[in-house]
């Protein structure tokens, strides 16, 4: 499906809030797997999270998992005044939350920057809280509003149509999750449609917020019908 | 001041949200610093819970601090059908967390009880999140509210009054947090002190919801005035 929207001419840009790995390691993976696709393909929060820390002169203290850490290596960490919550995994102990909170409630004005806001996600050993659960726990005791940078923020599917060059009304979301994929672009301008795999739940179709443009049984068939209108 | 409440003929209820030890412990500790207090005169989330668990037959999960679990020994805990949630500390670890959320989102109507809803403490070590932080961290991800035991709870002070065996009206609360001690014993009909000691910051005299009766210097003067009004 990637290889026939790449030979129609149609321009394609990945959105993922994967935040336990690099983009380079992500990509890496794709292609492990028959994917041909590049880094600068790959919009995901971090690298995005980046642009807003420089933007602002920010210097973050990261609770993120490790191996997404080198996407922050030209980032100046030093004397923290913001954190940036990625989904930590394993590096969620008691003492990194602690530490963490204790950073965040002690600056003047704390910024909380979160590399999206997902509840939980499934994991061949079972379900795990994901990185919007301790959001909510720094929220809470800091007594602030996070940031979140990733789907479904609009200014993350702005950052993914700046890369592709087109304005949101030329663009085509796919997606399998009702809120962050369809929901988000749609915010943004974009259509959206909604592929009946992955995530996708049957009682998606009766959301009270979000109705996608269109359902589609799987990307195959998205791609066919896209192909099928220009 | 405790002794000279109790030579008055006044009778006296401790009402406490510490959830990292048995009310025996507690009582322990305070006896060892000389205040002549019984298990009896103290009503703590823990045994709150207790009932409430009886009445609804329910059987916990319990995530909270080892030096609590004495307090459930009475209750059944096989086949849970429900988490407790206490400060848990160190026992607050990725894997536990992850357990927690898999049971509580594997029931069929999620029940999450909560001993209390602190955002955070000082412990001669720093600050730490707590009970309050991990439990919207399991909201959010279940999707469900939290009941909470404890203060500022209308349920917890009503036991603390039936203990005592007088109606709100005849009781006064004093208290050093304004949300927890004294709108929780006001919205329960009864009359609060609050101390300028402990946890009272001078910005609580204009907290936005909560107006105590009266301000007392110490627990000392409290005790001057309500002996004073007999």
């Amino acid at each position: 499906s990637l290889r026939r929207i790449k030979a129609s001419g149609l321009k394609l840009q990945l959105c993922t809030n994967e935040t336990q790995a690099t983009r380079e390691n992500f990509v890496r993976k794709l292609r492990a797997m028959g994917f041909d696709i590049s880094v600068a393909e790959v919009t995901a929060p971090a690298p995005a999270a980046c642009c807003l820390l420089k933007e602002r002169g920010l210097r973050p203290h990261l609770l993120v998992h490790d191996d997404l850490v080198p996407e922050f290596a030209e980032v100046d960490k030093t004397n923290p005044n913001c954190v940036v919550l990625g989904d930590a995994a394993e590096n969620f102990t008691y003492a990194n939350l602690n530490e963490t909170f204790r950073l965040l409630i002690g600056m003047e004005k704390p910024v909380l920057i979160s590399l999206g806001k997902g509840r939980y996600y499934k994991e061949t050993d079972g379900l795990k809280l994901d990185v919007g659960a301790y959001m909510k726990a720094l929220e809470y005791a800091c007594d602030i509003q996070a940031e979140v940078v990733g789907k479904p923020s609009k200014r993350f599917f702005e950052s993914a149509l700046a890369e592709l060059g087109v304005p949101p009304e030329q663009a085509i979301m796919i997606g399998d999750d009702i809120v962050n994929d369809v929901g988000g672009a749609q915010q943004c301008g974009m259509r959206a449609l909604q592929v009946r795999t992955g995530k996708y739940r049957p009682s998606d179709e009766n959301h009270p917020g979000v109705k996608p443009d269109a359902y589609v049984n799987n990307l195959a068939e998205a791609v066919d019908i896209i192909l099928q209108q220009l």
